[in-house]
């Protein structure tokens, strides 16, 4: 678990802020819940793996020494919307809509980027099964990821029906589905090759495990045949892109025949494809068939966002019918994505996409102490620059010290400029205004200090 | 514990808003630690009391069965402090200026206005034994409840060391000190006369006891004259507690006499008064010699903030200048301030101080589906004010509905404009515009929607 020292939290906050703006930007509204929840909204939840990596809290009072623990620190926000759609019912709109930016905790190994408390963006609908929200979701997290400066990132869409579809037309028996699909979310890490070996190894035999992977080498000859004809000058790369995935669509209705489940599956996605071409996004979104995620509660859609120079994704989400049943007892619809808020830092840290001054000043000036005598004086400069200014962020050192080490105080916290109010320049109703940037120095008028100030920062007279 | 829903999560964000931003006027850098700390850095910090209150986390795995705790969660926001001061050394400023806005919990009986998980505001300023620190966070603090709309508050002020003063000049034993503090603490809640025989069953003896007790019958008389002043037409309020304050310091002057520490107290108590008039608040501030606070780690100048309608503080802190060597073994001073995010939301609510429109609406227009036809149409309008218009939020209809039932929606969630795109419409490029509060339509042509609907909501053509 880590420390935000301020530079490193002002950076968490910009991208917060512009998620957070995003969102509210398409009717999403804010929820938050407590860190802990009772220990049995979690259990059984996230799959054997996800029950170990819950971090339990003991029972207080007498019962602390029996070891029994009652309460437990969230693991992920879709679990707590849950439990507060089936809790508050009726209290909320229709269509709930929120966003939820909090951390969670997972007691897992740290390793690099991976962290046991981390922060989840976290995007849901409740209440409808309509493909508009997938669509909305593609947009609001493709408009977020846009306007934080990423250009490059793939929307991959694929759907559980179409998964499961897939698995019984090439005739995998139901009781290795689960099998399949752990081996098939292996591809982008260990290739094809491995992904089939896998498959045999978890014991899906030939001809249903060659047949399954079949689909993937047909889906790769279809990328094949799309950027033969781009590069023959044909097509730019979004149309490139168009073209693969309506020949993706195309062979996988072909492939599910007349699995019923898997040809609604098929047209559900092609809807989503179809609706983002409203945003304009449509080009960002990869139809693809080897999408599994990991959770088990996803029942339709699925997504995820990839950037070419990171291993994992920098979002996912999908559809999940059941999960708020499983707390209210109730069958109602939801669909959600996650931004990983850490991924997204690590990567505009290393592409050094943050705004450059982000947070380096700690204030915008720094108010000097002359001596012993003049400390009210210096505090009552600081409270009038607060006053006429609101906009100025007004430090005061807080000791008489030598000058010399004031201003390198300020130079240290980034701060651009300090004021000087020696005897001479209080008896004529000045101070001295120090540039550290530039090193010069000029005499104001204490009662226009303020206003210069403030134009000199923000290029206005407050 | 609680979940905050769109409508309480707005409201608290409006309050952490206004005192961010504050602390960031006076300099103030923002931190943020982990929710769960090493229990070892939280046991023994807070008295046994504090023990106990603190929620134990299991060590995970195969040490799980032993019922053993190795992390607790957060308790306060100092303690934290203390431990990144000692961890981080150099790499911080010199003079650490942090705020940091964060739940705590503790396994408390819940009762009202009570919460196992609340929230902190607090602001420190670590690395100086300087009294502007005190009157920094008293201007501050002053600030943020002025901001937010508050009037009425007093700030107490009171000093450990007058404290040990005025014990010692009473004749209370040292072994006795804390009781006797805890004695006085009550004084609020139980009144003089209570006080009075809590020392005496505390085993506080006589005479020590009246001499102690005579000093704030005493200050009880200093506030009677002050007000009979005031009453005879001779000063205004401010001048009055003004009048008291100096009266008050004067008679501490008296009363420690001889005791070195105790006299030196006052002096930096008289001081930090002082400095407050340059912020022009010295007439909230009250020197007030029962306030004693609980906490042991406080060294110096303690303060606390009250308004006459809430029985408890909204905030309080002090000068704690030995906690951060209990972590680092260096002798670093310290002095902060925590708002009570919980009880000054309680105030505001009470009082209805909050902004009136603050969060009522989770969009500023619906854009409504007119029919399964035209889905994409209608989200590619809504893509369309997105994009024109950024400061919009824009909510689609996620399906094709009766007219009168998404209307009904767009009212229950407070949306003022609903955007309905018939087929005429859409064939002549118009849209029709309903205002929902006057009931008023009217069709605008689709290209000038976006600066429409800005200009109604926020007064400009975005």
């Amino acid at each position: 678990m880590r420390d935000f020292l301020p530079a490193d939290l002002r950076r968490r906050e910009y991208v917060v802020r512009v998620i957070k703006e995003t969102y509210e930007r398409y009717g999403f509204e804010p929820l938050e819940t407590p860190a802990v929840e009772n220990i049995e909204t979690l259990l059984g939840k996230y799959g054997e793996e996800g029950n170990q990596l819950i971090f339990k809290i003991l029972k207080r009072g007498e019962h602390e020494k029996t070891g029994e623990a009652d309460l437990a620190l969230r693991y992920d926000l879709t679990v707590p919307l849950a439990r507060v759609v089936a809790e508050y019912g009726e209290r909320l709109p229709k269509f709930f809509k929120r966003y939820q930016i909090q951390p969670v905790w997972r007691a897992d190994r740290p390793a690099r980027g991976r962290f046991r408390e981390f922060y989840q963006c976290d995007v849901d609908v409740v209440g409808t099964r309509s493909a508009v929200v997938e669509a909305e979701l593609c947009a609001a997290a493709s408009d977020a990821l846009t306007a934080l400066g990423f250009r490059d990132f793939t929307i991959r869409l694929n759907h559980r029906q179409v998964l499961a579809g897939v698995l019984e037309a090439a005739g995998v028996p139901v009781d290795k589905h689960a099998d399949a699909l752990v081996a098939l979310d292996k591809m982008d890490k260990i290739g094809f090759a491995e992904v089939l070996n896998e498959l045999s190894r978890r014991g899906v035999a030939h001809p249903a495990r060659t047949k399954f992977m079949g689909l993937f080498e047909g889906m790769a000859e279809l990328e094949h045949a799309a950027e033969f004809v781009a590069g023959d000058g044909g097509l730019n790369e979004v149309s490139q892109t168009e073209a693969y995935n309506h020949a993706a669509l195309g062979r996988l209705v072909e492939f599910v025949g007349g699995n019923e489940a898997g040809a609604r599956g098929v047209d559900e996605l092609r809807r989503v494809y179809e609706y983002t071409h409203e945003y304009g996004i449509a080009g960002r979104v990869r139809i693809d068939p080897s999408l599994a995620r990991g959770l088990s509660y996803y029942t339709g859609a699925i997504l995820e966002i990839n950037v070419p120079d990171l291993a994992g994704s920098l979002g996912g989400g999908g559809r999940y019918d059941n999960l708020v049943g499983m707390f209210s007892g109730k069958d109602i619809p939801a669909c959600g994505f996650s931004l990983g808020l850490e991924r997204i830092i690590v990567v505009m840290t290393e592409r050094e996409m943050f705004p450059k001054d982000l947070g380096r000043a700690a204030a915008d000036v720094l108010v000097t102490i002359w001596n012993e005598e003049s400390v009210r004086d210096s505090l009552a400069f600081a409270a009038e620059l607060r006053r006429e200014a609101p906009a100025l962020r007004v430090d005061v050192y807080p000791e008489a010290d030598k000058l010399g080490k004031q201003f390198k105080y300020a130079s240290a916290r980034g701060v651009p400029y300090v004021v000087v109010i020696g005897d001479d320049e209080r008896a004529r109703g000045e101070v001295a205004l120090k540039d550290l940037k530039t090193g010069e120095q000029e005499t104001v008028a204490r009662a226009h200090a303020a206003a210069i100030l403030s134009e000199r920062l923000h290029g206005n007279k407050s």
